[in-house]
This record gives C-alpha cells, sequence and structure tokens, in this order.
C-alpha cells in the first residue's frame, strides 16, 4: 500500500463553504470578506466589536525541542490538538503563521501540516493565499524606494547613505539578492551604494504586522521604523519619509485575520509568520485576540524550538499583547531524541534506548524552561512506526521525573482520534489553573542585562561576550528611548548554544554577540549571536522543479 | 462648489454585490470566486463552458491620439461607452487592464476611471487587487532566482552567466533597481553578475500571461521563455530549468479573469496590464474572449495613442487571438489638439482655432492609420469647460473631411448620459457592417520587413535605421524558428517619430532601432526605438506622501 501524500490527503477531503466554518466559531456572514469558497478575511469591524465584549478563552502554546533532521511535527501537532478539542466537545480554535512562498520553491515545502492533520485549502494556504505576504512585500520595498528617492532629491533629511540599514524585500529564496549594489548605471538611477535582500518574513514590515493590534497602531509603529542613521548617529525613521500613510494603506486590508478550516473542520485563523530569530516568530496579535474573543480554548505554534521561538513568543508577543498563556505543550519524536542522543540520521530505524535517553535532555531543558515562565507543559511525542516501547518508555521516565505527562500522538495518521489523549491532558492543566505566566524579566532591566538573562536561563550559557562596539551600541539605543523594550535573540536554531554542531543540552557555553540592531517599529532589539540567514538559498534540485499543473489544472509537486 | 474626487465620488457610490453584477452578464454565481463582497474572479472552467457555446459579440476598441501633458481620458471613455451602450439597451462589458501598483506611488495616480466613468472598488482595484500583479512578479522573480540557482550549482545547461537576458521585476517605481550588480558577499551567494529589475507590468510573464488562452497555452509559453544564451549563442529557457511548471503553479489562480462594476453598474473585466512598447499593451485574451462570449458588445482600451497600443493590440493580439473589431474610437480633447498645435500647457485655457486646426494634424493620422486595419471610426472628443464652439467645430470639420464624425462626450461629468451620443454612433457603425480588419502585414514578411512596414505605414517614417548587429540578431531570430512572429515596437508614446518632442504629425523622419530582443514566450520581437524605459523612478514629491488611512480605516489621498 502506498501512503498518500499531503497533498493528496488534501485533495480528496471535502471542505466546507467558508461561511459554515465562520459560523462554528461565531463569526455572521456579514463579518466575512470572502477570498474564494474556502478562505475569508474576517473584517476588522467585526474584530473591534467582539474585542469590546470581554470575554476571553485560554491559551495553548505548542512548541518543541530543538529541532533536527528528523523532524518534530509541531504545526500538525497544533492542528490535531485542536481538531481533538473540538472533538472532544470543547469550543477550539487554532491560531497559525501564513507560510512563505519562498521555502515551497526549495527543500522545506509547505507548512499547513501534513497527513491527516491539515489546514485547507492546502495550495492555495501555501501560494499566494489572501495576498498577505504579497501587501508585506510592498509596503517594504516602498519604504525602500522612498529611502533611495529621498536620496536622489536632495535629502532633506540628511540620511547617511553609508548608514542605510533598510533592505529590499523579496517572497523568495534568493541567494543572489543578499547583497547587491544598487543603483548603478549613472545620474538618472541615483547614488550607488550597498544594499540587500531579505525574505519577506524577515522583514520588520512582518514583525510591526504581527504586533499591531489595529489599523491606528499599525500605522504608529511603522512611522517608528528606522531607515537609517544621519551623520550625526540620530535616527531617520519612515515617518520622517512620509512613507507610513502609504505602507498602512498597502496593508489595510492585509491587516484582516485569515480564516480558514482543518481537514477536520475545525475554524483556523492564519495569519502572518515572522522569522524566529530575527523577529518574534508567531502569527498575528490580531489573530490570536480574536480566537481568544471567539473560543474557548487557542491553540498556537511558536516557530523553531521553544528557546528560540517560545520564548519571543512570551517575552516579546504576550508581554506586548497582555496575553496570558494557560498550558504549553512541547512536541518531540523519539527520532528526534535519537538524534539528539548522538545518533545519525541514517541509524534512525534502530532501537537505541540509550541514545533516546541521552537526547531526552534536550527536552528536559526545553520543559524546564517553560516553567520558568509559569506554565504548565505536556510533552506531545508524535509516533514513528519505528519507535519501540522501550524507547518510548525511556521518554515517559524522563519527564515522569519532571511531573510532566509524555503523551503519545498519532494525528498524522488518525486524525483528530490520535491526539484525543494529548487534548485531554491539556484540558486536566487547564482545568487545574496552575498557570502563573510572567515573562522570563522585566521591562526596566537594561538591554544587555536582557540579553545575559535568557542567555543564563534559557540557553545554560556561561556569558554573553559583548564586543565593545555592540555594547556601545545598546547604550546608544538605551539613550535613544529604547531601554524598556525587549530583545530579540537571533541564533541557530540547532543548539541551544551558538554552535549548531552542540546538540543535546550543552552548558557552559558563551554566546557571542556580534550585532545589534534596533527594530523601533516592531518593539524590539535584535542581538545576533552567530551568522544568520535572512535570505535563504535554493537547493541544487529546487522542489520547484517538481512542481506543475496536472491536465486538470490541478498543482503537482507541492509537498 | 468644490468638485469632489474621483476616490470621493468612488466613495459615495453604493455598490451591487458582484454576483449580480455577474447575474447581468450571465455568469452564474457558482462560476464566481468572490474576493470581498464587490470583486471576483470568474472560474476557468466556466470560461472553457462558454467558449464551447461558440456565441460571440462585437468588440469595439477604444484608442487616442498621442498623449500630452493635458489628458485625453481614454479609460473614462471605455467605461462611459460601456455604461451608455448599457443604458440604451444594448449588452456590453468592458474589457480593461488592471492598474500597476507602481504609479499608484508617483504622479500618475490610479488607473480606473475618473469623475463618473469609474470601475470600483477604486481603492482596491488599484492596489493589490486580487493579486493578480503580484503573482506575476513572483513567477518572474522564482525564474530569476532558478536562473542564479542553476549557475551556482554546476550550470549544467552551459548557460553564459554574460549573456543571461531575464531580469527580475516588482511591481514598484524604483529607480536604484534599475541596474545593480548581484550575488555579491563571498562563495555562497553566487556569482556576481551585473543585473537589474523592470517594473512587473513590462515582464515578459506578464506579455505571456495576457496573450494565453488558457492554463495549458500558459505554461507551454512560459516554458519557451528564453532567459540567457550559451557562448555558442543557442538559447536556455524556462523549460530548460524545469521552471514553467512553477511558474505556472503561480499564475493559476490569477489567470482566471477579474469581474468589478462601474459605477453605473455595468459588468467590466479587468484583467492583466503589460506595458504599451515593450509588450502589446492591452488586457488579457482570456478576459476580452469570455467578455465577447457573454456580451453583445465588448468595449476595450490598447495603451498609449494609437501608433503603440492599437497597432499592438491589432497586429499582435487581434492576429494571436483571432479577434476582429467591428469599430473603433479615438479618443481626443480640444486641449490635447492645441499641445499638438503647439501651444505651452500653461496657455491652454485661451481659445486659439488656428493651434486646434494645427494638431489635429495628429488626430487624423491616427483615424486613418486605424482605417487601414479596415475599421470603421469615430472621434470622442473629451469636453473641458475651457473649450470653444469655434474650437470644437475645428476638430469637427476636421473629421468630417474623412468622412467621420467627432462626437462631444461627457461622461467624466455626467456618467452614461454623457457619452450617449457616442453610444449610437459606435452602434451605427457595427449595425453598417463596414468592418474589414485585416493585420497591418502578414506573418511571411522578414522581421526587418514587418518593422519597416509598421514605421511607413502607421509612424510615417521615412526609413528605418538598423546598425549592422541589430540586423543581425534579426536574422538569428528568424534563422531560430521565430521569424513568422509579428514585431512589437518600442518607441517613445508622445509623438510618432522616436523623439517626444515631435508633436503633431511629423513626416519623413528616420526610426532609429537600438536593440532587439526575443520575447520567445510571448510570441513576438521586440524592436527597441530610442531610450525606453522599463523601471519608472518616484518624483520629488511622489503621491505616496498623501496617502495614508483616515480614522476609519479608509485610504486617502489615492486618486
Amino acid at each position: 500500500m502506498t501512503i498518500p501524500t499531503d497533498l493528496e490527503i488534501a485533495r480528496a477531503a471535502t471542505l466546507l463553504p467558508i461561511r459554515e466554518i465562520a459560523a462554528r466559531a461565531g463569526i455572521p456572514e456579514e463579518a466575512l470578506e470572502p477570498y474564494g469558497r474556502h478562505k475569508a478575511k474576517v473584517s476588522l469591524d467585526f474584530v473591534a466589536a467582539r474585542r469590546a465584549e470581554g470575554q476571553s478563552g485560554k491559551l495553548v502554546l505548542v512548541t518543541g525541542i530543538s529541532p533536527t533532521a528528523a523532524g518534530e511535527g509541531k504545526t500538525t501537532t497544533t492542528i490535531g490538538l485542536g481538531d481533538a478539542l473540538n472533538s472532544l466537545g470543547a469550543r477550539a480554535m487554532i491560531a497559525l503563521r501564513e507560510p512563505s512562498l519562498g521555502p515551497c520553491f526549495g527543500v522545506k515545502g509547505g507548512a499547513t501540516g501534513g497527513g491527516h492533520a491539515q489546514v485547507v485549502p492546502m495550495e492555495e494556504i501555501n501560494l499566494h493565499f489572501t495576498g498577505d505576504f504579497h501587501a508585506i512585500t510592498s509596503a517594504n520595498n516602498l519604504l525602500a524606494a522612498m529611502v533611495d528617492n529621498h536620496l536622489y532629491w536632495g535629502n532633506e533629511q540628511g540620511l547617511d547613505a553609508r548608514r542605510v540599514v533598510w533592505r529590499r524585500a523579496v517572497d523568495m529564496n534568493d541567494r543572489a539578492l543578499r547583497s547587491v549594489t544598487a543603483a548603478l548605471g549613472g545620474v538618472a538611477n541615483g547614488f550607488p551604494r550597498e544594499d540587500g535582500f531579505d525574505i519577506t518574513v524577515a522583514s520588520e514590515v512582518m514583525a510591526v504586522f504581527c504586533l499591531s493590534r489595529d489599523l491606528a497602531e499599525l500605522q504608529q509603529r511603522l512611522g517608528r521604523i528606522v531607515v537609517g542613521y544621519r551623520r550625526d548617529g540620530s535616527a531617520v525613521t519612515a515617518h520622517d519619509l512620509k512613507a507610513d500613510g502609504a505602507m498602512a494603506a498597502l496593508l489595510r486590508d492585509a491587516l484582516a485575520p485569515n480564516l480558514v478550516q482543518t481537514l477536520a473542520g475545525s475554524p483556523a485563523l492564519v495569519h502572518g509568520g515572522p522569522f524566529a530569530n530575527i523577529a518574534h516568530g508567531c502569527n498575528s496579535v490580531i489573530a490570536t485576540r480574536l480566537a481568544l474573543d471567539l473560543a474557548d480554548v487557542v491553540v498556537t505554534e511558536a516557530g523553531f524550538g521553544a528557546d528560540l521561538g517560545a520564548e519571543k513568543f512570551l517575552d516579546i508577543k504576550c508581554r506586548q499583547a497582555g496575553l496570558s498563556p494557560s498550558a504549553c505543550v512541547v512536541v518531540a519524536t523519539v527520532r528526534a531524541l535519537k538524534m539528539h542522543g548522538g545518533v545519525s540520521k541514517a541509524a534512525l530505524g534502530t532501537e537505541d534506548v540509550a541514545a533516546v535517553s541521552r537526547g531526552t535532555a534536550n527536552l528536559r531543558r526545553h520543559v524546564e524552561n517553560m516553567q520558568k515562565f509559569g506554565l504548565p507543559v505536556v510533552v506531545a511525542l508524535n509516533r514513528f512506526t519505528s519507535d519501540t516501547a522501550a524507547e518510548i518508555g525511556a521518554v515517559r521516565d524522563a519527564m515522569r521525573a519532571l511531573g510532566v505527562e509524555a503523551i503519545l500522538c498519532t494525528h498524522w495518521s488518525d486524525g483528530a482520534e490520535g491526539a484525543a489523549d494529548l487534548a485531554r491532558a491539556v484540558q486536566a492543566l487547564i482545568a487545574g489553573g496552575t498557570a502563573d505566566f510572567a515573562p522570563l524579566y522585566n521591562d526596566h532591566l537594561s538591554l544587555a542585562g536582557k540579553i545575559e538573562t535568557v542567555a543564563r536561563e534559557i540557553y545554560h550559557a556561561a556569558s554573553v561576550s559583548i564586543p565593545p562596539p555592540v555594547a556601545a551600541k545598546l547604550r546608544r539605543f538605551e539613550e535613544a528611548g529604547f531601554a524598556h523594550v525587549p530583545v530579540c535573540i537571533a541564533k541557530t536554531q540547532y543548539s541551544f548554544s551558538a554552535d549548531p554542531a552542540l546538540l543535546g543540552a550543552p552548558e557552559g557555553h558563551v554566546l557571542p554577540l556580534r550585532e545589534v540592531r534596533l527594530s523601533a517599529g516592531a518593539g524590539f532589539v535584535v542581538a545576533i549571536a552567530g551568522e544568520i540567514m535572512t535570505m535563504p538559498g535554493l537547493p541544487r534540485r529546487p522542489a520547484a522543479e517538481g512542481i506543475g499543473l496536472d491536465a486538470q489544472g490541478r498543482i503537482d509537486g507541492l509537498f
């Protein structure tokens, strides 16, 4: 028997009209802006009206161990858990990030879950969806065009062309655009300068979009974006260039959250999708808050492992938006834990209980880290057929020592039924009412102090190495009025340290700060440790080569 | 009394639900993919089914004199005429190009008509609309990324990096991107090379999109796109790089035509929008054919003046798609004719019958040119309050000598009523049945012969200067199997000659061919005379500076 692909499963499903999904979620048809039959935006007027009613559901965060090549299944778990909660009679909604177009054509494939735990229509969500990322790309590039245009027409603001920090964006994996020289070709084309492109999910516009509660806040945040500096070190903002209004106009329709459905018919809001390194890595505040206003339980996901995604979700998004999660799910697989225990990908099929036990060190630290935020935790163990009872037992034993349950999940093959045990455990955590959420550090710590707190408490680093010019830059940010903001640490997702090869639970390493950047619109300072890629490349054989249309005009080869 | 802006008029209108507009046009609700309440795509299945029924309405082309700073009002006339035909009981549809995002933020503003002759919702059509241009930009840039990725991973096809002709695209006025050096920054970023960006409407993907009759043809045409050449001069295509399938997947949903309404409730298909210099300058073949399958009369528009837009509409689009117009409307204004007669913009308010008479030489030649294609012609004279009876009489007299009516139009201020006389004249031309359309030249002429035919017959040039390397390139295109394709001449839109300062009806000039390019996917050879801008810049005070959201979240400052 051949196992059907995600695309085949998604295509075989009968989707409900989106107005029926909306009705399940308590959204009336007149609040919908349909995009085809199975996608809709929920009007911002309705969003504001529901907010005013002051209801609030319980928020469940799904995060994971440090990712490995074995795969963990965080998105499928988020979807499977939401479906299972609904099948148990809870009124649950799911809040997810939108996929980026670039990785669809590279190696990663789509980002809409998998197997029998998917949000659909899969092809449309993975490709253009409702156009939000295109709007974000356009707003980013309008600002870039206005920066160079300002230089061209006399530079009233006195922007130092060598100190422009605003880069262009494209939602594509295109390494050739990482570093370019722009405005070549003579007088008519402007002043030549070094420039580069980031993938759209790495744009500060994406972070601003995802952190804004309404259109007014969106425009204010856009106006605060720093595009560069004058010779005296003072910042030139998007508002100084009068770009914020037009950027907000470009983003206006996009800011309304997108409603879709899972294969099981659960309502899901899929909206926004910032990187989890140089940005905060989770869906929009507007979508999460709307879901909380509508549902009893909201299941949402943070990017990468819990050290990167969950930490930022909690210290940036929850802090800024006043959210307070009730429970946390940490996703792991036996195979991935084996890799953290030193097993190569090729040997994952062979039982190795000792390696699993060693690998649980990574899981254990992520669980303990989540507990430091005051969150009750349950572990979701996504089952593979090669997992043995002894290996699973090793994970369960290790978690039991922390007072945490590890629950086997098979939603990938079984849908909602496969996550029913996990759903019951989550319901028990919520009912227990033990959550006592607080961000890891308070606003009044220095920026360096905030970075050191995360490094010490979450990464278990012995220290942070901050080169003097970087320390001076942090002080300048503080003097410029940004002492109170949280920090957004960009490091490799593969290790607690800045070295991607250090799997498991490394201790005593040094976090080498290389650079800091002010994201004044997003309201955080980015601290970069190691090489962080803000524009991926395509592999030797891009997935794009296998994508095409079949005789019925359906999209083939997307995975 | 203050005159309301286009945006104010558009906002004050009560729009009908798009399914009601669809019903008027004979499109059932199940054939619609709604995008919000007032925009919808018409499914390609329905498009194919209606085609199979073999009906066909009459096609009316709206074109204009050589554009001047005074403005002519071609789009408003297209819309006003469609509205007037419907008010007279004809079943009329309108087919227009989609606006480009870039010019909205520059000087030109939107492209949805004006006054009481607009397609709506104006802000949405002018900004992202249904995302078609974003899909086209993405397909263009996926191919570009795959070109550089191919070079990076070993260059199996043997593409000469110096002979890459495929450029990147962005839907933005951004002069800094006209000429760049890409892939800088070291080994990991690829092989540095000269590159540049065109505005999306100048991309060959746009031309391919607009000339394809269905998805299968779209994918075939995309595959034929030449991205560059090997050292032996042979072409490397998108199909060679296995990019055509993924590009078609990106464009699949976009290829379904967009239905909107005019202020008067006429159904309008607004779909595709290639430049009228290096591409053919009119809306998609799919939209025009669907409109002809549904309506008794279809009013459509070609870009720039008739020498550029209408010539390409007739010699490229009608030739390739098998269309045959029944009548042609040439739009002019007294003010613009005065400028062609030598009056400066500042002096347009003063009566000058002699200047109008001199300026009608431009109108006369465009009318005669349209007659060379076998089309009966009527002139639409868009009335301004400053026009005097003597000036209008001068235009009428000049046209009467050609056996052509010049009809005063006031649809800008009066809506359908203001174009009723024009509509009756168009109905009379159709009823007369005198159209005997044929393209200007046949497929078997040499490429140089085709260029010379257009230059002689349409531009009244004495000759074409073809430098030997350009002539050699034309022969190579012929040898490579592209002898039979039409030519797409790119020159300034402001003059029949290649010199934008030569207004009126210049004679005996030389058309200086500078460059020729093969658009193998679009199926034409581009012949460039003079400097042609494929990436506009922003002005000193971009319109973007005045655009923003008001307290109700509505978009202000768009015009």
